[in-house]
């Protein structure tokens, strides 16, 4: 690995939607990306891949390998920036692809199995460009606005892509041998903790439900304590309620109530009517629904000593993707050798590995996110975890070309 | 009294503003109020009062009294409603003292006090006729528009008063020997408990506060439950604490959170800000101080064991306006000398005897409100509950006559 080279492309890279906040605005399908993308495809062709976009508006840059019965193993990340955003939110994943496929290169390495660098097109808007691979895209999702101002199928074709052969884009299962994404934390666990490598143990699933509280709207002169049936009370002994009950629970669970507003919502009048959102996320659907069936049973007491009602409706459910095991030991192992302090846990946001999680064995890396600053001008990670990752990348990777999952 | 008299003119004084909701649009100003206070003009004119309507657009009716040395006694309500309104706020008041004026009228009976009725002007938008009695009304509020769409100077001015001259409206403290106003209650107190009629201690005061609740806004997937410094918790165990506080705490103080807004208010974030309403009512403003010391007291263990910070900010304070210990004692006894239950109890509402209560002792009594329902077409109060709060109104009338208040 040719360190200085790793840091130098990230500065690099900077250059493309840089603003003047110090952040970056290389929203998916804007110019900035497009050209972010040619550069990126120049270094790979000059590493001897074969460069291309494949009709989901991914970039694939393909290097067949030793043995040519054998599936593919892929890695990569994106470039593409919420408005507004940082500069390692996919990138330190990207750029720690492209240094382990040019070290390769120069090495003279030749893999077992062929490689495929990917960088997937629109990950913060959706992840559109995995979730095509894994055949998730929805049809209606082509006329989606994106914050480059073109839609997702516009998008597309401006990247190269073809919104109209979708199905065609799909991989099939069993057709990439693993998957291999570096990412930043976006978390401040690793930071405070003293970590150097994040052994992902899978992508969280997401339940969503709003959470209605009936009490009964009253004038908040005239009626005594004892009397009422406040809608306030009950959603904040459910707050306190769904807080405890997450954290007092086994396991690294998270549940977050972000949205309320009472009705009629004024100082005077004891609110009658209050929605919240309830949000669970955990590595197992079980997990969830275990969290959830918890807070249900524990709002029946609740209920009954404020006189409220609740009433819950899922409208959102993403499902969980655990990391393969076998390639969550290889990593560990990797952090290891190179004298690294590595943890296993969650991860708590999305990621195109999520995607690929369907069609292949994958496994994830992080690093640390200094403060834990996500999608913000401020967002940043060490140059020195930087490199201690795409270290872990590319040992992770020769492993599993020498030996395979079988062998773990 | 001529109960079936007054039960007709509760009826009769429906048809001004009528809705098709069963209810009453007679916002102050409106064609339907002016025509509304004709009516009760005529009815006072009738039984041998002199009636104008005062610099501040109040009706007053006076009849001279047999001892030209003494100061008048006053009672009164209004007819205004809110928009949308019912047909019992103000009016049972209103047609009670003229039922009483017209009873003594009839009856020949002349009064040791020269008498004056007040059908006071805007109580729904601010209690602008008795507060400009007191001297409590500010300049700009001449320019406040209301719900009949003219501002309050306009309005006063349609009334038949005089915005530019509210100076020489006001009474002087002393001028008025006492003041009583018969009115629903407005709460569900005393149709639960069974009681006839109210013996008002005194109009709470109000004190309200933003309540600003300050955390740390971070990603709700990757902070872990221990590491999160969530103001929607901590704003959701100030809601329970003030809750548990208010109704705790030995007296009839009452407590509300009304409004909540977190921000930035979406299920998938740890919320970083939170701002609330507090408000606390109690017949005393030492009372509100006590429970406002508490529940800022015990706030700081809130705010250590969730990592947040809570800041309070007054914004507004109404004086509590205790009544009359002296009338409160008639008012009680005349209930007793009819055969009725009485309770003494706070109001939680604001009223006109609110302001009078600066310049002249003044006594209020409450008849049940069905359901504690107010401010809608729903309002209603027993044709036998109203005859008895007419009663008790004449009857404590005549006694502060004859004894007034020396006596007591």
């Amino acid at each position: 690995m040719d360190e200085s080279r790793l840091i130098e492309r990230m500065r690099a890279l900077e250059a493309f939607g840089r603003n003047a906040a110090g952040g970056i605005d290389r929203v998916a399908f804007s110019e900035a990306n497009i050209e972010a993308l040619d550069w990126v495809a120049g270094h790979l062709g000059a590493a001897g891949f074969q460069v291309g976009i494949d009709l989901a508006g991914n970039l694939i840059a393909r290097k067949a390998g030793r043995d040519a019965s054998l599936p593919p193993l892929m890695f990569g990340s994106h470039i593409d920036s919420v408005p507004g955003g940082g500069n390692f939110d996919g990138q330190v994943g990207s750029m720690a692809a492209l240094e382990a496929a040019t070290r390769l290169a120069e090495a003279g390495h030749r893999t077992r199995h062929p490689l495929e660098v990917a960088i997937f097109s629109n990950e913060e808007g959706g992840k559109t460009g995995s979730r095509i691979l894994a055949g998730e895209f929805l049809p209606f999702e082509r006329d989606v606005q994106t914050a480059s101002g073109y839609t997702i199928g516009d998008g597309l074709r401006r990247l190269g892509g073809d919104p109209d052969r979708l199905a065609d884009a799909r991989r099939e299962p069993g057709s990439i041998a693993a998957f291999l994404e570096l990412h930043v934390e976006q978390g401040a666990v690793m930071e405070t903790d003293g970590i150097d490598i994040g052994v992902v143990e899978g992508i969280v699933g997401i339940v969503r439900w709003n959470v209605a509280v009936e009490g009964m709207t009253n004038h908040a002169g005239t009626t005594p304590m004892d009397r009422r049936r406040d809608a306030m009370v009950g959603a904040a002994r459910f707050i306190d309620m769904v807080h405890r009950t997450a954290r007092g629970m086994p396991g690294r669970q998270v549940a977050t109530v972000g949205r309320l507003a009472a009705e009629p919502g004024v100082p005077n009048v004891i609110p009658g009517r209050a929605v919240l959102s309830l949000e669970i996320r955990d590595l197992s659907m079980e997990g969830i629904e275990r969290v959830f069936e918890a807070v249900r049973g524990r709002s029946e007491r609740i209920a009954r000593d404020t006189s409220v009602t609740f009433a819950f409706q899922r409208f959102y459910t993403s499902r969980a993707a655990p990391t393969d095991p076998r390639i969550r030991n290889l990593v560990e192992a990797s952090a290891r050798d190179l004298g690294l302090v590595s943890r296993r846990m969650p991860s708590g946001a999305g990621h195109d590995a999520q995607s690929i999680a369907l069609l292949a064995p994958v496994g994830m890396i992080f690093v640390p996110s200094i403060g834990g600053i996500s999608h913000a001008p401020d967002e940043r990670t060490e140059d020195s975890d930087i490199v201690n990752g795409a270290n872990v990348l590319l040992r992770t990777l020769l492993a599993l070309d020498e030996r395979g999952l079988a062998g773990n």
